[in-house]
């Protein structure tokens, strides 16, 4: 495993029922916590319709961008599932039945005794020169074509082929994060939250404000990518609470 | 209320924390049901981090190409609540504390006996030549530049905040659809399915598979902008359904 300390990436997640509000998406959260974990920053999203001009326009914005590009959505049997023909034409390559796929979801079909009709047929397309993503859920692939990691849609599927893909990623310095609890609001805590954030700029300080019955409350999450600065940071923001409570109590 | 017959729209949803999965978005889905019952095309969604210079970008690549720019996030009191100075950098007008909002601010928090600190004071600023959008929930107002809506990234506020601007909307003539339940995979009903769609061209036709246990079914949508074709593309996947139910018992 290599580790560089900044490695970068993109998803772009297809299809019109995320737009349409039919379906809301679980993949970008997914893959948002996983790419966490493995050090690599995901940096934009974009959600496209099942349109082949909106999605090559939306990849071939992306992947000069980012190490990383990953798809969900698109590539299952039907017509409206069109990310294969729109990736190819996105790197300017045919789209075709590939022959190993073809030999792969043929034989599983004829071991559970189901037809290997034209439509299932469409699954074993991808752009010429893809490699494949193993999909132990459900068999057609996925692929890979220069940076761009090309994904099912259906949560369980998704999740899987990111498993599957994830070891062989070039991981960056993981980034290690530290959750505080504050129970003043953003409004409060503002000014000096900002003064520490200037003198620790090697981490990056996060405000999350919680509305709960009628008052706000924040999380505030320190992110760093060494130990040291992230407890420095940590100890200033646990001190500055420390004292507004004090002077609060000072007040009554 | 005018309707035509296209009204589309565009989000971009801001904030670290959508990336770096700590918060699973929740105002994506909403806004698409909103829209979606207001007969507006909500076409492209983008998220990007607390950066000006990615979110100056992104407003300035979606504002041109869509009637309305909803955008979520980065309207709070702290540092990284920096949406109004990018929105205002992408519109190349200044940044300023707003009078109005100055004043609604100052009275609010003299009536709950608060200090209007100088981040409180923060949520005021918006680009010159903004108008507000009420916030019922926490006062701080969104606002409206252009034909972008910018709005909080809490998500009770900016709902309620949604439901203030949804009824000044240019609306789309409402988007009708019929959600059919089908027990077969997509593999099964692709073929004949890409054949209705190709007749009923005035409809989308989308399918949608789950994955449950150890098989697949699928919900087909159809949608439609008026009820007759609707209920003829609807007829003919109900037909279809029932073909291949046919001819699956023929074959036991």
């Amino acid at each position: 495993m290599t580790i560089d300390s900044i490695v970068t990436a993109a998803m772009l997640a297809i299809g019109d029922e995320l737009l349409s509000g039919r379906t809301k998406d679980k993949n970008i959260g997914h893959l948002a916590d996983m790419l966490q974990l493995a050090g690599i920053d995901l940096k934009e999203v974009r959600i496209v319709a099942d349109e082949e001009d909106a999605i090559v326009a939306a990849l071939n914005a992306l992947r000069p961008g980012y190490d990383y590009v990953f798809t969900s959505g698109g590539i299952g049997p039907t017509h409206d599932d069109i990310t294969a023909d729109a990736v190819a034409k996105a790197f300017g390559v045919p789209c075709e039945h590939d022959a190993a796929a073809m030999q792969l979801l043929g034989e599983m079909y004829a071991r559970r005794d189901m037809e290997f009709t034209e439509a299932r047929q469409r699954m074993a397309r991808m752009p010429v020169g893809a490699a494949h993503i193993r999909n132990p859920v459900s068999t057609a692939p996925g692929f890979i074509i220069g940076n761009v990691y090309v994904m099912a849609g259906v949560p369980q599927v998704f999740q899987a082929m990111l498993d599957e893909v994830l070891p062989a990623l070039r991981k960056g310095a993981p980034v290690l994060s530290l959750a505080i609890s504050c129970p003043f609001g953003e409004g409060e805590i503002g000014a000096p939250l900002a003064a520490i954030q200037k003198a620790h700029p090697e981490t990056s300080i996060g405000s999350y404000p919680r509305y709960v019955g009628q008052s706000f409350s924040t999380e505030i999450v320190v992110r760093a990518r060494s130990q040291e600065p992230l407890e420095a940071a940590g100890a200033a923001v646990e001190a500055m609470i420390e004292e507004i409570r004090r002077a609060k109590a000072g007040q009554r």
